[in-house]
C-alpha cells in the first residue's frame, strides 16, 4: 500500500517536466533517426554519421566495448560494415522518446538488419542533445539480441 | 577544419547545462548505485530494487528483451538470480554521470559479476529522475559482453 501511494505521488511529478513542448522535439529527433536509416540503406555511412554530434566526447558503446569520439565511431562503423552487403537494410522500430529537458532527450528502440547472411537485431538507448544545428546523438548504447 | 570549429562551438553550449550544480546530483546518484551493489552483495534483491522508481513505466532492457514496470522487473531479477550463489558479487565501475537537467541524469558504466560459475560482465545505461524521495532509475539498458 505504501508503495502504491509513492507510485501515485511520483506519477504526479512527471507531467511538469514532460509539458516542456516535447512534441516538436520528438518529431525532430525521430526525423534524425529516419534520415540515419535512409542514409544507411543507401550505403552512405558518412551521412548516417551526421546523426551523431561531431564532438570528442561522443560515446558509442556496444557489447562490452566503448568507442570515444565522432571520428573513431565513424572508423568503427567503416571497419564493421565495409560494404553495402555488410550494411544490409536497417530499420528502427518501437521508438520511445523521453524528453528530459528542453535540450536533452533519451531515445530507446529496436534495431534490425536484414542481410544476405543473417538478420541481427537488438536494442539501443541514445542520449540526444539539442545543438544550434539540431538534435544530435551524444551517447549511444547498442546491444544485440542473442541469436 | 569545419568539423573542428563546429565541435568547439558545440562544446561552448555544454557548460550552461552542466553548471546546474551537477556535483551534488552526481554524488547522490553514485550513492544510490553504491547502495544497490551493497544490497545485491548481501543477497537482498528487494533492497537492490529500491534504486528503481516504483512506477509502472519503469523500463528494464537487457539483450533483446524489455521488461515494463517495477514489479515485473523485481520478478525478472528473482527468476534470473534465484539465490545468493547465482547473484554472486556485483561491482559497478567506470561510472560516468551526465546531468542533463536539474532532475534528470544519465549514468553509464560497467557491471561485473563474480560467481563460482563464470564472471559475466557488460555495460549499462541508466536514466535517473529526481523524485521527492531522491534519485531513482526509470530506464535501464543493460548489455552483456560476448564471452
Amino acid at each position: 500500500m505504501r508503495r502504491l501511494l509513492v507510485g501515485v505521488l511520483l506519477g504526479l511529478s512527471f507531467p511538469i517536466v514532460r509539458a516542456e513542448s516535447p512534441a516538436p522535439a520528438t518529431a525532430e529527433i525521430t526525423a534524425v533517426l529516419t534520415a540515419q536509416a535512409a542514409a544507411w540503406n543507401r550505403g552512405d555511412v558518412n551521412a548516417f554519421m551526421a546523426g551523431y554530434a561531431p564532438v570528442a566526447d561522443l560515446r558509442f558503446a556496444s557489447g562490452g566495448n566503448v568507442t570515444r569520439g565522432w571520428q573513431p565511431t565513424l572508423e568503427r562503423y567503416q571497419k564493421s560494415y565495409p560494404d553495402h552487403a555488410a550494411m544490409g537494410v536497417l530499420t528502427f522500430t518501437d521508438l520511445e522518446v523521453t524528453v528530459l529537458a528542453p535540450e536533452a532527450a533519451i531515445v530507446f528502440g529496436h534495431w534490425a538488419l536484414q542481410r544476405e547472411k543473417g538478420a541481427p537485431h537488438g536494442l539501443f538507448t541514445l542520449t540526444f542533445r539539442k545543438f544550434a544545428e539540431g538534435w544530435r546523438i551524444i551517447q549511444d548504447h547498442t546491444s544485440i539480441a542473442a541469436p
